[in-house]
């Protein structure tokens, strides 16, 4: 039997309880754990709902705060390991499955459909979505590329979307993560990348389970919040890459053997309206290169190569990005994984705005081409990443 | 029997020998008739075929300069009126078929279909095309949104490529454009539009016919060029829209009734490259906006709605298109309509300056979406724009 | 105003007062009118629901049962011709729709659409739908086909769906047909057929506006229905291809001028359930060829080419019909025009039979290549048939 | 530096030679070993190319006929198995390529993927290919059917194309295979099985390339040599099945866990001819369910559930083919690899009858839907199959 942890922070709380109702009516759902950032309405809600769920079902609902564990900002990674720790302490159950507390468009068959793959005796079922061409720019961008940058033969660049919060462990893999200091610590949003990456350090099986319908869900309308999940997605890659080592990465990352098992379902439909939605406004993000330069910014430009350091420069006047390429990207990737200072406001908006640069570069020049051409286009550019970084550059070694 | 004409000017050589291989050699075709702009290598290179091709295929080679028919900047208009003409003084065929000289995609299949077309009995055969979502921006918003906004209930707007170079006239048809003055004057790019007009208005049946593989020639390079072709497209519609009853229109154009026949093939297949081809530079396409701004630009434009007016100013700055969504661009249309001054360069730097904005607005907005939602809008803007001008708006009356 | 007509005949009375509710609710809809076959459950459901209508919309409906007014099979055709002798004498309205009562996936945008379609001036707005690639087999096969071989050059063969149900007629429009004997003769499945045909011979300007999500609809399970539907729509057109002079035909068939003002909406989407629907059971259909030969049919037979009638044979034993390609069905719906004869036993089991054949000839060889395949196949099919026809072949004349 | 081995046996000789010369000019093909089945017209052509080649590219081409290792049939299996052995003791290259001699569409970048698979560490490089959805049906039913029913928990049922003849091997995979006493006897069409097979047990690493082009090839035109194929591919299944304990199987099938690396390219997109393609002549196959019936036969039915017994003795009357669906299919596959006897005419004439109805049956209930659903259904038919097997059924144990 299993627990479904949802982690949750300022949700709708009609939304939550929802998925908690079809998450404590499935038969192989023991109880729900909701984890809030705060006593909120949604956490109080669901508190009202616990003697409910109970009696119909014969479910348990708890409803908790979410510890302070890491070392980090607090926020989804404390929420997560709170829920991890919970787990193992106060139940025996065989798995947890987690999901976002904001999705509307889950039902029953995630559950099924996740309990499944570990019935086929998966350690990790991870769900992923088809996801409309503009999205995903921090997953593509940041993990993805990070991960084929540096550690080109492992299985990291090849998981579909690393950076996914709807996911299936068993009780062995809760223990690795509980017991691993690295992942206890990061209490921010590089929860996600830190439980992906030691997952395939420690050996994991994977199941990737593809659920056509997409995760609908509240997008990330503040800009601001979309700075901070880059930020911090950014930092833990280039922590994990500053010595694998330390990190008892098994063998070497030059060689797939060693590596672990890992299927992936194919991703065959797309429905209509993700192929044709838009994900951001394109003027409105321009704009935000002309903002904010500094002086001190303008100096750490120079550590990049010149085309890079020039182009970005540009956007003093006007918006500059065609100079962002995919090869201009790797180059200023492996720059930041050396340069980077972690909690330097400059360095953060410098990130960001180079990032920003590649996204409208890819935008117009490979979105515009259509659903299809950007998903290719996605992939093997991943492959190219891992190819160039074999035969060294960027490997940091 | 048909005569193939082929208009040419600074083209590759071999391309238009190509073409007139081709032509010459098909059993429809009585002869080939070039039209030059000049005596270049391409004239020169024609001419040293003739003897050859009389031989081969017993089809004549008519290699001729083009005359000064029209009354406009002489241009593309004079070359196809000229090859009107010399059809009726110079032969009794029966058929004149027109293919732009830099087409490289081009077969005998083409001429088949078009006389196929005629055999069924239709005055005109139009050839159509797929085209990349991000090409076509003057046909989509200034021709077939003139059409649209001014002859609404009209076949006009239900033309799919009204500026096609790629065509078929039979006798009768040619001996009505050679009759009229108004075709006879339109010696620049205007001639498309107005041999389209007149089609229709005089009640000739139209066949469109689809070629899926596609219109493959040289592009458009050169933005002075495009610039050209903007303004002498906008203006040949304003012409024509400011007094219709002069042009002898049948009966009203607010009834269907007295329209023509008109049978469209349907576009089944679109290849990918042409799917995921990408029209233009976006970054450098904006860049346009900020130049070449001067004082009574600015005042002309308060002519237009406060927000269109805004919203280009505001490119004196930074790039600004998110204003000029379909709403704006039919109000703009109007109010240029009505005031547009032709030969005046102010003039000509904002309608191209308004259409840029329209351009890029539609590229991030709708053209990002992917190619079949980029089709469907195109398709119902049309129809949107001859709702409302039947109900009322812009129709000028 | 308009009127909206709903004939119905057994079926589920909750679908049918569910169109009815979303008819009486348009802004545009003056009355509902509902013909029934017999005083059913589902007229008495609709008598029970007149005062409601009337006082919470300020719509009447109307629900009588239809007259006998035509000389074939009472069906359909009688209750549609009731309804537009209602129309006409009841009310002073100016449009009366028709849309069939077992639809599920109406909705108030249907009669929007066709609302704006007539607001443009055209005198007939008919609904087009996406279908599976096996079903719609009496359209492409029996009436389609039809108009192409036998009025080649008309606008016949270029209506999308000219037995589809769903449709509006202008007052001037009602007024042809009912003072039409041939049409008002036309009391079974054949109403469609004449309605359409006429509409075109009297110069009706048409619409065909597209509904991407389909028509969802009971299906014709019974064969038996099928079996009559075939043979009414077959009969109907070789009645009228007779003497097509008889029928008032403008000028001649052989010369699309004259023809009338028809515009379609291109067909964009394509819901992926319809694409992947499968319209019937093949092995099932295939034992219909092996059953009720009769000494009879086989020499009727004999007045087709030897391969139709050789192939056909075959079925005495095990299932043929690769013999059944697309000329033959042409050469044996030649032979059907001549020499079948309404009202006789073995002769609509033999056309059923070819039907059947070429059913599964198309679908085992066309359909199996995909939805994009098969559509085109069947546009231009049409197109070669119209072509062969407007050389001679099997014109009749 | 690489071998390229082409097998080869009543080829064209030019398709041959071109395969030839692609692979010699290769930068990282050191020779090209062709494997004759007989001194024919080809092996002559080659030998006549030989110094050519040497003289102008610095390659190798070796010219030789298959050797008589195995105790199956002599076939495919001895000549791949020449060319093992031959490159072990005739060689110190580090790599072997395999490609089918009569592939037309193949080019250079087959062989710098496959290498570059190899450069990423991979032991073995499969390239796959986009298919038809009628085609691939011994793939489908009998190899990823056994592999899914009798390895549910292994890597086998997610090999894309196990049967498919293009690949890399590097040196040690070789070693492995020479070294298998099973493998080496595996003279006729089960070697592709066995090398997959052995791959995977001996834990090699493996990376599936998609090539979008396709395989172009001869298609099996004569029935006859399809037959063998099926009892041959279908016979290996079932002695591998036998004892796997006895093949050297590490640890259990029924964990993941032990499982390879295994790392699949996306099948991104899939050429419009491939799509809309037939693979077989549906009426044509039916006829054979009708033939060759014995008593013999239909004693051996009885070891089948009744409804697949009556369905099959269906077909000495009229096709039948609607009662063998998926279940069917998977139950008559587990009644085989009991009790079919290999060498025994009745059986194959059975399994070939039973085979063919379940093609019948997915052709016309599952290809007819379309490509993407046929996609779709045979992936998701491989995961049914496996989590039924996971859970005992047809698990031989």
């Amino acid at each position: 039997m299993s627990l479904v942890a949802i982690p949750f922070k300022s949700e709708v709380p009609d939304t939550v309880l929802n998925l908690v109702e079809i998450a404590a009516s499935h038969p192989r759902v023991k109880g729900v754990l909701a984890i809030g950032a705060e006593e909120d309405d949604t956490f109080r809600a669901l508190r009202g709902r616990q003697e409910g769920l109970q009696r119909e079902n014969g479910t348990f609902l708890e409803v908790i705060l979410q510890e302070r564990i890491g070392t980090k900002r607090p926020g989804k990674g404390d929420a997560m390991n709170t829920a991890l720790k919970w787990f193992l302490e106060e139940t025996d159950l065989s798995r947890i499955h987690f999901y976002d507390a904001d999705i509307t468009s889950f039902t029953a068959d995630w559950i099924t459909q996740a309990e499944e793959g570990a019935d086929l005796g998966f350690d990790v079922v991870r769900h992923y979505f088809p996801r409309t061409s503009t999205d995903g720019m921090i997953t593509f961008l940041i993990t993805r590329t990070g991960f084929a940058l540096r550690w080109p033969t492992s299985e990291l660049p090849w998981i579909q979307q690393p950076l996914g919060g709807e996911l299936l462990f068993t009780r062995q893999v809760v223990e690795d993560l509980v017991a691993n200091p690295i992942v206890q610590a990061q209490s921010d949003w590089g929860i996600d990348t830190v439980y992906t990456f030691f997952n395939v350090r420690d050996g994991h099986s994977m199941y990737e389970s593809y659920r056509p319908e997409g995760k609908v869900h509240t997008l990330y309308g503040k800009l601001a919040e979309l700075r901070t999940m880059l930020v911090e997605c950014f930092s833990v890659v280039q922590e994990l890459s500053r010595a694998p080592e330390n990190h008892g990465w098994r063998g070497t990352d030059h060689t797939p053997t060693g590596g672990i098992v890992h299927r992936v379902e194919p991703q065959f439909q797309v429905p209509l309206p993700i192929i044709e939605n838009v994900g951001f406004d394109i003027q409105g993000t321009m704009a935000l290169l002309l903002e904010g330069w500094t002086n001190r910014q303008e100096e750490l430009l120079n550590y990049f190569d010149r085309p890079i350091r020039d182009g970005l420069l540009g956007n003093r006047e006007t918006p500059n990005f065609e100079f962002m390429g995919e090869d201009a990207w790797a180059q200023a990737y492996c720059t930041l994984l050396e340069k980077y200072e972690q909690g330097d406001a400059d360095w953060e908006d410098l990130i960001f705005k180079l990032w920003t640069a590649r996204v409208l570069n890819y935008s117009v020049n490979v979105a515009l081409r259509g659903y299809g051409f950007a998903r290719r286009y996605r992939h093997t550019t991943i492959v190219r990443y891992l190819k160039r970084a074999y035969f060294g550059e960027c490997s940091g070694r």
